[in-house]
């Protein structure tokens, strides 16, 4: 036995032992230090992992199966607690590893700012890349009580690097009326309160495009996720979201990256988030990586 | 520093500072002394103000920032514990006091019975008043166990002082044989099941009428509203009651208060009922208070 | 005073209180032993008669009430903690016994397992039985980690049993490729994802026959069911759940047994599944029972 | 099979299957409509029966088995929901049934209130009896917001039956003034804070005295018994109950029936209250019953 | 009616309804956002108040009535939301008003981090000012990952700012090994895992002084308070905390103002935490305000 | 970057990078297949982990630090689902392993049947080995109905490997009274309800011999361990606890591995027992590891 090996117990299920030969890595990015309402999102990756032991390895949506994609779950990467500028650049030297090595790149958060360094290594790759962008919230402050690596600017932050007509924001239903002006005003695409109708029409544009997925799973409505920060009712509901990750696995869209972020255990006793958490990951891994 | 005025900690979200010159007066009847099933309503309204600091101010469905509705959060009515015909009195006398300074009342509950005295009050002021009524439950009958004043009640009991025929009730899943049929003997209306469809069938009717709103929080399905007394399954989305929030808004009803009642927070760990009571109230507030 | 007859604390709500003259035995089937992910549905049954309290007695569905058809709550089935061997001889058992007295059995589980036994008695008694059989899995393992006694290979035995071709699944999201591809290739009916669209077409054809309906309260998405052992999110709405219960009332089929299973409560602090599955047994008994 | 013995599930574990040849009766009794503060010892009983499994039938302390001791767990007495007057007549008529028959009571509660019509019964046979009371109040009122008939005043209206000489409380850490004033000036015996140091004291006087012993969980410290309505810290632990218990039963005291009340299962999420609650109804079975 | 005053449904039980002729005033400090491990405090006042309601008004300990101490309850300090300069400077200007009105300041947290802006406003009127402080932390950290002002390092900043051999630490049991060592280097006390025997040593050396008493509730076992950031079992029971507030007040120490900090709801469904602090805070207002 | 080495997210506070150059393995053994009760500690040693981040690093009981002691987490043992035999093979060969790098083995349950198979590799190397054990339940029975390999079984299993008289259980409160009857006549040690005194005696006898110390998480009090299978209340407090892995720590006996085990973490939403545990874990590393 090799016992640097032996760690099994708490990967996501079904992950291949070797980094080498996997397409995919998956990783944990456990930070929520920038948080304004509820933290927590910091334990989300891990109980993500403890919780997909409760899945089949099939879905009958994509009718593939979890061995027909080689994946590495690489645990969480190790952030300096508490400091929000180190861990973002830990965050993009670690992505911009992962492409080197021509993973796909799939994370698990964390707070939803985690997304913007990962944009960043990202855009150094791809030159045309788009963002798929899936929330409750606009995330599009420039600064929050004067910071401005916070929790709600993230989105304003990688539509500054990869310009507003690249960034595609659907499910929206909360945020300043600055934010929604100025996304109106600089040509960003915001879809307000729903998500696959719109989705459907823009996919067809977005045709053969490098497109980065992000989902923070308050997207849906808190009576489908209740264990995250900033519940706000009126979200959608799992099925719209599962069929959306399918639109999307279905199109001509080239995903090249994706993560679901703000999964906060500690609010869901019952674990359905994790749990729901753990089945989209799945249907992301199923659906996007050929 | 006047510290009659720092009080500021819990109160709901953007609250104007002072009474006199506010048009919407915000309050708490922390009563839930007859409830038959699970009791705990009494925390409601505080819990409702602790979670509103998770909220945006703005509405993106309305279009509407809060700072356009001058309200002040005046906190929950002091009610003697446990005497139900007091506290009954108490209520219609502080209604009574806002309706003279020509405050728009929006009240937080507690037990449904509660929007009994309210609409004693608001009758005298409005003599051609209906009420919009939409929960789970018909809550019609006469007495409960032999008590007059129970939260079976408060609707049997609005329609006895204002007209059957001046009382529309929408979502209703729940009541004994003999509450609907008195309904339909006398001439009230009940839309079972659903809220939007009917509303929007019923809302032009009422067109220039004064109209009180009461919403039972259970009119929701469980799945978006655990934390209240007598969860009842097959109940509407939040999706749909947000939108009935607005379909009232932009129709030519002239609402002249409401109230949101039966949050009983200590059954909803996550918190998620709370938060979506805090986002209705800011509905109503901007939605309802032109 | 009697006191064998005096235990009417934690019956179901409105259980009449003697056996010989009752048409319907309701009967709990307090097993969870060979449960794969999470278990605690032995304590299901319990729980749901402890809430049924909630509940009125009336149907405004169906327009019925408990009072028109006479029910037995027998309590649980008392069955060797552990051994699921003699579980399932001692539940085939009490079942041969109710229906060799005329009654109609319903029950309630603990593990979906318990359908099996149930389904050997019923079989005997009605050669041309058709299962109807909403469900998030298939459970159409022919043996789990090596157990062929297991809570995910009920219906494949069932289906051995009485043939796949009068086996009818809706709502399913969840299993293991083979299973697909075997209920397919040997006639069985699976309707993917959804329930009551798919009933309607079925319904007809299973007129005048025979029909036993099972349902594992995990067919409904967590929002609406998170107290159950392997949460899968993606699933129908408790209105659609009563729909489909409503739709088998007003069909030709039928009904001469059913059960609700797999209600876990510790995972629902809110208590709200206990509280669904309460008025779900009461719309079974209301709407299947002629 | 016989069916009307059937109810095996729910019962207390090792509960004997007849009436007749039991010597102890064990009932419940849902009763929780005078509670002020925090209501839901309603569901006590039925938790304490479910949770009961996880016993085993032995006591290390006494050295005794649950079948040395013969018992009868006969449910829930029916109580007319919300009219606490027609209750307590019917627990006095209930127990004055038992003690007709030679039973030795022992309840469950529900709320302390309960306690006053089972003494009203005890006193009638027993006329020399004597109380012991195990609490974190001293439930000396006279009323409570006006009403009688209140979880605050059943030791008071016992004291004013049985003569407040005969009343022996332990524990006590929290009431009015002017009980603990009464209670001094009547020549009642209270113990502040401690249990069983007092209690040895006591013992010795009431040797071969009959006595009622009555136990209110909250005597417990919150850490030990969260799930109660009225939380209190600084109480004793489970350890100094289980010691007090077995003082008790040690003693030359004729124990003659006994009650546990105020377990209320929603307020403890890990059930460790009800786990409590039912192993202190074992030691009491087989510690008072010789 | 003057609605100002109306506030009365979530204050402290028994408060005063003016400022001006009160001796005490309450008030919390809901700031959580240095906290390192898990966050949650910020919602601890308004928990405290809700559940006061639980409380009787008179203590058995101390002999004395609610209504013997004049107090008002303030609410919540306005406090700029992720700011905690900001915060610290409105803590200090607040408490400084409060000692110019010569009131007597109890504070609720919020994080520990609150304590050091209100010893710097007593330090200045007080300036032979001594700190007891119960806690199961040290808290004597210069900075956390780089940062000054975060919920490790208030006592290290009261150390500096009133010397070291003025602070006196119990109940310790959790640090960093340079923590303890600075301590013992520099004269401070530190009473490890204990509270009520050390006090008893160190209160008849402070007789005559004036105090500020600062109690984190994790000195508290977790089993005590769940309910609070960074549990740490082996600590004291409720009950030795009880004492050792009735030892303060017993002795001859001049208390001058206190704080009780680090309730955070979220991780007590049971809410035995917040009932225990409220309780707390009537045992320091009743002991220590003479 | 390496990424086989990137898993540090999860891994216990302070882990050593490498397996080859620690001195200690830390391990979990994530199986509850056999358990009776309540099932859930397959997700202990996994939570245990994730909350260790709340830990200090050093310990003021031992004034000790991490850093001083190498240990590599290794994460879970893979384990066959549901199978305990090849589960516990899988066991018996991994500690092998360990034991012929000389490691020190420190194990985290899943259920207590895990410290059979570690004991049987143990025995191997140490022909000499006595076991402490720490525990509730007697854990005696040969078999559990009708099955050996049960969590009711393990100590019995060891006493029959190395010799009656070679085991030392304390704390022990609950068992069938064959159970305590075997004990006694086979010259095993039992100290019912008490560990830290009954410890202090028997250490000095154990001097220089091999032990192996096993702690079932449910010898604390439930009030101190609730998230744990069977909670039996009266146990000891986690002072007590702590007291004992110091007195051993501070003995000449010659700890040559350990285990903690049953925490099950659904049973507690506070999350103390995992937490308690996690500071156990360190203080069995820093104390028991010369």
């Amino acid at each position: 036995m090799k016992f640097d090996e032996a760690y099994s117990g708490n990967v996501f299920i079904g992950s291949h032992p070797h980094y080498e030969d996997s397409k995919v890595v998956l990783y944990g990015m456990p930070m929520d230090w920038t948080v304004s309402y509820r933290p927590g999102s910091r334990f989300g990756p891990a109980r993500i992992r403890e919780v997909s032991i409760g899945l089949e390895e099939y879905s009958p949506y994509l009718d593939r199966e979890l061995e027909e994609v080689k994946y590495f779950d690489a645990g969480d990467i190790p952030l300096p607690f508490g400091n929000p500028q180190r861990s973002i650049e830990l965050i993009e030297e670690y992505i911009s590893g992962l492409l080197k090595d021509n993973k796909f790149p799939l994370g698990m958060g964390g707070e939803h700012l985690v997304s913007w360094p990962v944009m960043k290594a990202m855009y150094k790759k791809y030159p045309d890349l788009a963002i798929i962008h899936m929330d409750a919230h606009t995330d599009l402050r420039t600064q929050y009580e004067g910071e401005a690596l916070s929790h709600s600017t993230p989105i304003r932050k990688i539509a500054d690097l990869i310009g507003p007509e690249n960034v595609y924001s659907f499910g929206i239903r909360s945020g300043m009326k600055e934010e929604f002006q100025w996304a109106k005003e600089n040509g960003m695409y915001i879809a307000k309160f729903e998500v696959l109708e719109p989705l459907k029409e823009i996919l067809p544009k977005l045709a053969g495009r490098a497109v980065y997925v992000t989902i923070d799973i308050d997207v849906l409505d808190p009576a489908h996720a209740p264990g995250t920060g900033t519940v706000d009712c009126g979200g959608i509901t799992s099925k719209e979201l599962l069929a959306s990750i399918h639109e999307i696995a279905r199109s001509k869209v080239n995903v090249v990256g994706g993560d679901l972020v703000e999964v906060a255990p500690i609010y869901d006793s019952s674990e359905q988030t994790a749990n729901t958490a753990s089945k989209l990951i799945r249907e992301m891994l199923l659906g996007w990586v050929k």
